[in-house]
């Protein structure tokens, strides 16, 4: 009944397929090193190949007369994936850890607006036992007129916040051009949703050696944001958080819907620590509560939250940000379902 | 290298599947009375399964231990499907024809306000050539508190229409206990997209000897779409013509994002005629000449518009409706279109 | 600067709208015994009309010649408006409460396949602290090819298993012609998520005195579930329980997207109580502990999940159903996050 | 009744807002230079803002407490929109224009792999009347572990197509670092769906002289995609040419839904000539003619499709492509329909 060497692409063939075709393939595949069996039958023909992973996903067997469709069997990444690599990544950060059970609460202002703001805000989150200081330096904005960020000058007050508050910095890279000036801040490289699948950047950031926080375009799959981490992992960086910040649906009444489904499936696919973003998905801030709790107890690894003095004078997404004030109270009620769950902060 | 016995099921097993899991799948199918092949390798185990189709498809395999996911060969659906029966199905009603080359033209108000209205609009859209009349009786609405139809009245005033212009009747069945009523009228039965996937309503369609116009679900796949074709086909009645009328995505600038890939799909799927509700998709009345246009290019074998004589009057979708001055004009463009692709219209 | 009476709707009027389109909107508008307000400008005019909600919905304003959009001001539902009633509501059958901090634990099979099987889960559940037993005596299907529920006899048996464990009844009405058979055995009727909008079915739960389950349908948007509430209430039944189980998107990682923004939103919305269902949602098995969790955190007022003595056995939704040997270990983890929350279980 | 100065904004109060909190927005708004009106009322008060639209539209309000929502009633977009310059935009390059009744036929392969799969296709499309040549020299592709185009040499191999053929080449370009060596060989720069908001490479192109083709991201909104343009056109670049290609929905039976009512919706807001890429919406060769049919018959000023000497050996992309051979047969119907249209192919 058995027979050895599992499938590694299942082709199958249109009914009207002639045998000539299923031939066709069946030379492809062995001209490609595999081993192709082929199951015949009254409705169907089955090719199932069994060769290098990796040449067999060149093959663009897709296109052959005849092919109805192929079937991968395995998953198409590896070092991410948890079935290679079974044991749990942290990162660390000067102490600051997240995954396998540390729990990163990352604070900060949407983008950083100018010195003062900053400081103040990174004292409170400090103060408050957030793990990490996140700030925008360098902003993706959908309109051309509304305020891009502060560049260069908001990394010198970033560092100035690490070395006053001793908390690492989460910044985003936007532009290849930028790697250095970026890299020499920040702690940890943030890939905003817009570039998730700017494979260029993920290439760059792979090559460094800063860990890199990858958070989830709005509309990339899971499977997608794993082949992200994949390309960063090819490169020789292995730390990666991923970060799942709202998809696009028909839904209108959040800005993003919030998929803490996926956050539970990356559990399972994957190594990687696996933060979640409540800000951006709510979109307002009186939701962003309720869904960070829910992160914490779908099983994320950390969260990362906007705050601001001011909100309502916030130069982006003023709307979502929790006024700093009321951050302490905030990082109460997340650290109780974070120690429920028997996990513990950074 | 072959076999004879195509697979109708693949099982495949996880990587940590153990042996014992393996055969526990196996013997559930063998219980069944179907042919399992096994075939094991280094990073996964894939069953084949070959047997009743309908029995198969009822196995619960996707819960058993091990179990990492079912991918079914042939297609779920049968009595709809172009490859069980090649020969395009084409709906006859009076001699106006749907279907192989003949071209549905069906217009007329979205619902039935009043007998004038009505009979004004089935006069115009007879006088352009439209070869049958629709108009709501029975409407479902969103709010409870808009107009809901003038029922029953409305299909009297409906048999009159038919009667002075000789255009079969179009009308939705919402309601099973409405059944003889609306097939009393109806020369063809409407099934609406929120019930398109009402089972009971498409088992009492399916016992109707009237042919059935099925609308596609908002959020309705295709292969959803063809399911629902079969509940009512399965029970007898395989005179059903298929309708896209727009998807839910996050699109906002049009009502609901008209799917013409999936009618060019539906066409290679199935035999049954397939036809496009423009007005519905567009949300408003200048996009539905140019969505008719497409529809008619990517080879629908009919289209379904809304016109009004006075279309700011409208008790419903008036946002939409074509003004039956306008319609002869409309009626025109759509024609050429339909000539130049070889088809005819009605 | 400050006048009386705010607009309830406002009529943006294209930039090439002309004065006399302008005129014949503000007409109409008075005609309907609204008052308008007319604000000229450079690019755009705008006009604030104020009068009766109702009647105003149903004026065609989209379908006016000049007319860009029409903005409600106000909020198409009333009666199950938070903003309308803000004291929440409690649903209490027997003396077993879900709202208002009162948490609803409602397990049971997917559908009602023999004596035993109910029996024994349903004596599982309550032993476990379920506050309610649910059950499907009739299953909505997508294909015609597999099990569609026991009808009547599921309704016995779910009978015998309310007097053996005391526990309320929840169970699926699917077609009007069953509200009386159905009615006399549920505690809750469950309205399913391809019936939420079949407004029918919605008015006629909206007639009973049992309280109603309604599941958002897998691509009802949060304003369209409440316009689905408003149907039922507004035929006299304010007893909603309105339940997320999952929203269609690109995601196929999980068999829908649950969608927890949503919840917390509702929970600002209205003043129903609202429920989630994490097992429809997941699709598997291994994920409904953590979603269930996340929906407690989130807010919820209650889950409602499947359960069945040997899943593998399962006819329908096998994939998604914890055995009922595991669910005193997922009540306890539930309890302990509802605890957390100050909430009690039922 | 009426009043001068329209609007730009509407902020509408949530119906718990106090004096204060209104008091306190109207202030805000007169700091920033405008006007603003009130209207209090029973249920709601609405403040109208009329004042310079950029200044206002940087005002952080959705944050402001006592705010329910924010409505603009002015488009985000100026240079792009039709309101600001109603006469069509005409690309023309060497002669081959798109735009106001010349359509432009775009076709070549997915990738440039060799000089003479290239040179093959080049000359079959100028053959059968092609007006542009379009080929990737750098590719994004979502696995690190495939093709990902020849780069510089690919470059090189365009500019003697072009040489021999006199088509001028549409290529992509993804990294900033390469905008020199891509504008010196590209006569149209390219924007693929996933750099739509790479909002520094649209800045790059905006600061170019030469026509930019920019594809609408697989998640983008129309109102995004035209914002995405105004951000090339305020760096001074208006030689736009906007190009949809399918967004990501629920549908599984084309790679993604190929959304014609955009197009129609976009030839009414912006001047810019917009085209559709059926191939990778399609993602079968069959599809393609359908679905390019139906793009011209909907208004589109061009399509651009891939097509291949030898589809099964192409290197990404295979099973769309058209074979070489056919694209004779192709371009015969497509101009069929342009003619039909009254317009004219390049």
């Amino acid at each position: 009944m058995a027979s050895t060497g599992s499938p590694e692409l299942l082709i199958v063939m249109a009914a009207s397929a002639t045998p000539a075709e299923t031939e066709h393939v069946v030379a492809r595949l062995q001209e490609a090193g595999a081993v192709a069996r082929v199951q015949r039958g009254r409705e169907a023909t089955v090719i199932g190949a069994i060769g290098d992973r990796e040449l067999l996903a060149t093959l663009p067997l897709e296109g052959f007369p005849g092919v109805e469709k192929v079937l991968p069997i395995l998953k198409p990444y590896k070092l991410v994936s948890r079935e290679v690599s079974p044991d749990p990544t942290v990162i660390d950060v000067d102490g600051k850890r997240i995954g396998d059970g540390f729990f990163g609460l990352i604070a900060g202002p949407c983008a950083v607006e100018y010195r003062e703001q900053t400081m103040e805000t990174a004292r409170a989150v400090a103060a408050a036992g957030a793990t990490m200081l996140r700030g925008g330096a360098f902003k993706p904005r959908t309109s051309p007129y509304t305020f891009q960020g502060l560049g260069s000058e908001a990394l010198e007050i970033l560092r100035e916040a690490r070395e006053e508050t001793g908390l690492p910095i989460v910044t985003e890279l936007m532009d290849p051009r930028h790697v250095e000036e970026v890299v020499e801040v920040a702690d940890v490289i943030q890939i905003g949703a817009r570039n998730s699948q700017n494979f260029l950047l993920l290439a760059e950031v792979g090559r460094s050696d800063k860990p890199v926080l990858l958070k989830r375009g709005t509309s990339t799959s899971v499977e997608e944001l794993l082949m992200a981490a994949e390309y960063v992992a090819k490169e020789g960086n292995e730390q990666i958080i991923l970060c799942e910040r709202g998809i696009k649906t028909f839904e209108q009444s959040t800005r993003y819907t919030l998929d803490l489904g996926s956050v539970a499936v990356l559990k399972h696919e994957t190594h990687l620590p696996v933060i979640v973003d409540p800000s951006h998905a709510a979109g307002r801030r009186d939701l962003v509560l309720p869904l960070a709790r829910a992160a914490v107890a779908v099983g994320a690894d950390g969260i990362i939250v906007e705050t601001h003095p001011r909100p309502e004078e916030a130069l982006s997404d003023a709307a979502q940000q929790i006024p700093t004030a009321e951050f302490g109270e905030f990082a109460r009620e997340i650290a109780a379902i974070v120690e429920l769950l028997g996990k513990r902060i950074g």
